[in-house]
């Protein structure tokens, strides 16, 4: 069985100035990763014509299906539409269908006051050559193009338009021309053990893998997650072999495992709380609503979260929260008795189950030499019992943030484990 | 005058499946930038060492300097560094200060009670044939190389690291090496308008600007950033021409400008209510405290920001902002009313100046005929003025809510501008 590869192109000057983050690369690779197709190579060009002709021809000569997305915008900067007419023989041509939509969209979704304008129009015009792919969620459509037995998409750079232009035409496209070989991942998240020493642990697992089967660590703050990725024809094969493989894993690693598969701390505790009935209530100054912000994220969460305080000022934590001023005066903001406080008076105010209190300094001001910059207060419990803990960090606001966010979902998560064993 | 170019390859399975997002490229490119380094070209390879050979041999030929992240864990699935030592002809030797370093680290700093594991030793290994740049927050150090004039840099890719690396030695290092160009930035955020309607406007301004001087448009989220760029030799000369086009530019738009420099809106809300000495409270649905999170994202937020409540069961609607029972069972949770009433709760809990309440569907579930998905009631005021907005949004829960606190920051914005004049 032959491995089908594939190349994603990105184009745009503002991903190589730095201006915008490149996401839609990492979806389409899990996405296509998914359905058997191996993405081997990504590749930013600017907005330059020669640069992406090259990347057109090295990248044909690399892998079976080459994506290439952005450069389809209805303005001035974008050159692709016409590099790719050229590159592919072919001549623009207005396609009726795209300009129905096009009109469509502008005066019934977007409800523009205003005319469509010529540049509108041309987003309508299309190279002969290529095979259109309807974007239902926006003005640019997607172009198929084939040549010396390659495949060419080209698809808008907008997030969700391509994400709706894979989904629609483009996964079950390849699933029909492709014999694809199934690829399994399992991926195991570990909290609190550094990537070292669980690599020391599972050094002599690794080292009889079976050839088919790859171990990847994936750290990212103060987890790790541990992949294993399988190939081959026959998915029950890969399967069985993944899950056998898996198990073994698991039981090395044990003590440290927070979830059997990949996903985030937010939702490992939205399930928890789901699965138990419960509620859960934050009571935040450092992390100024964040946690709140990961609680709901998830759809769903108003089945186990009720609402938040965000205290950020002191007047708050008193007023709202109840905080002893005396506590305050005498411990600070930031200190044990403080979140502990804090985490009451949500727990009073909320009604809820469950809660969870962090009080910090997230720089990169404020820190003083007894409480320096990442000192953080985290408690969390329940009207019967709290348990608290101090936690450091040492890097910037933003990340000291999200490593207070995670830490204080992972106390609760323990917390809970521990006191509701129903 | 040469331009100096560069690229980035980033080296890691993880990147091409999809389980993480880049954001070290975008960062390195705006760094360089800034310096007059081009980045040209990025490339994403797997842990394949053809790949990354190949990688490195096109780069080399194409730029002048090439950086290299990833791939430097303490753990197996890492091959770069063994790589780069045959690549760059030499032989792996015990770098002692690394050594020394690394120590230090592991019990100073992150304190683990465990003992310096060989593979942590074996992190300060390093090709005799690099310069050896110390890494201040970790324990893999940066590697400089040289072949054939070409400047390599290899550097770990856990971003602070990647990041600290880049500001203690590199960014000095290439100012001394190259004698570069001078590149200018200068970008108009504008509010309340398509991508198509501003091209349309400044049209006559686009076809005369000098050779030097390029436009970019970036949509994101409703907003829309032109960005002229311009390069030169002098700076005073670049300046002085960026500063002329841009006020030009400025003019032709100047009814959707929300800001005339490249930040983001919680940045000018923060900015004008630290200008006129006002505090802000949030009363979040919805959004379940991202609002907050954006305000208080930003370093010295506690000069305007005070607190917010997060409503999102109804329940805290009422106790909390005093939100009327019959209020919520006549017009619903998602109703002008209610974000009214929300708004003056916070307003009076939280005794601040301006408030901003928001309520509304985020989906993927919840919607009904006459509230879809995508219905927002957004109310922005201060005890004396409030207005509101119905929005509609038509993305994924995830969009739903960045746009939503976009807006609602937004239509704060305007609503301060209109009513305090002072």
């Amino acid at each position: 069985m032959t491995k089908i590869t594939a190349s994603i192109i990105t184009i745009g000057d503002e991903l190589l100035i730095g201006q915008v983050i490149d996401t839609n690369s990492a979806w389409m690779a899990q996405e296509l990763n998914k359905i058997g197709v191996w993405v081997q190579h990504r590749i930013a060009v600017g907005d330059v014509w020669e640069d992406i002709w090259q990347a057109l021809d090295e990248e044909a000569l690399r892998s079976d299906i080459i994506f290439i997305t952005g450069g389809l915008g209805p303005t001035a900067d974008d050159i692709t539409k016409p590099l790719l007419c050229t590159y592919f023989g072919g001549t623009m041509v207005m396609d009726l269908p795209t300009l129905e939509h096009v009109t469509y969209l502008f005066e019934h979704v977007f409800k523009r006051p205003m005319p469509l304008l010529d540049r509108n129009k041309k987003q309508a015009e299309v190279p002969d050559v290529c095979t259109v792919l309807k974007n239902e969620r926006g003005t640019a459509p997607g172009m198929q193009f084939e040549k010396n037995g390659k495949l060419f998409f080209s698809l808008p750079g907008v997030p969700h338009e391509m994400k709706g232009l894979m989904s629609d035409h483009i996964f079950s496209l390849l699933k029909e021309r492709f014999k694809l070989p199934y690829i399994g991942h399992s991926t195991l998240l570990t909290v609190g053990v550094g990537e070292s020493y669980l690599a020391d642990m599972i050094q002599s697992f690794e080292e009889v893998l079976p050839e088919n089967v790859k171990l990847a660590y994936l750290p990212n703050y103060g987890m790790v997650r541990l992949r294993l990725t399988a190939h081959g024809a026959e998915r029950q094969t890969v399967d069985a072999l993944l899950e056998q493989q898996f198990t073994a894993l698991k039981m090395l690693v044990q003590e440290f495992v927070a979830a059997d598969e990949d996903i985030a701390m937010n939702e490992i505790v939205g399930r928890l709380l789901k699965a138990k009935g419960k509620s859960v209530t934050t009571a935040e100054s450092c992390t100024g609503g964040y946690i709140a912000h990961l609680i709901t994220a998830l759809p769903g969460a108003s089945a186990y979260f009720k609402g938040s305080v965000v205290s950020y000022d002191n007047t708050v934590k008193q007023n709202v929260l109840k905080v002893n001023s005396n506590t305050l005066e005498i411990n600070g903001a930031v200190s044990e008795q403080t979140v502990i406080e804090m985490l009451q008076g949500a727990l009073n105010l909320m009604q809820t189950d469950y809660g969870i209190a962090v009080s910090g300094i997230m720089g990169p001001d404020g820190g003083t030499e007894e409480k320096p910059v990442g000192t953080v207060w985290v408690a969390v419990g329940n009207k019967w019992h709290v348990e608290t803990k101090k936690l450091h960090f040492r890097f910037s606001r933003e990340r000291n943030i999200e490593l207070t966010a995670i830490n204080a979902l992972n106390l609760l998560r323990l917390f809970i484990l521990k006191n509701d064993t129903a």
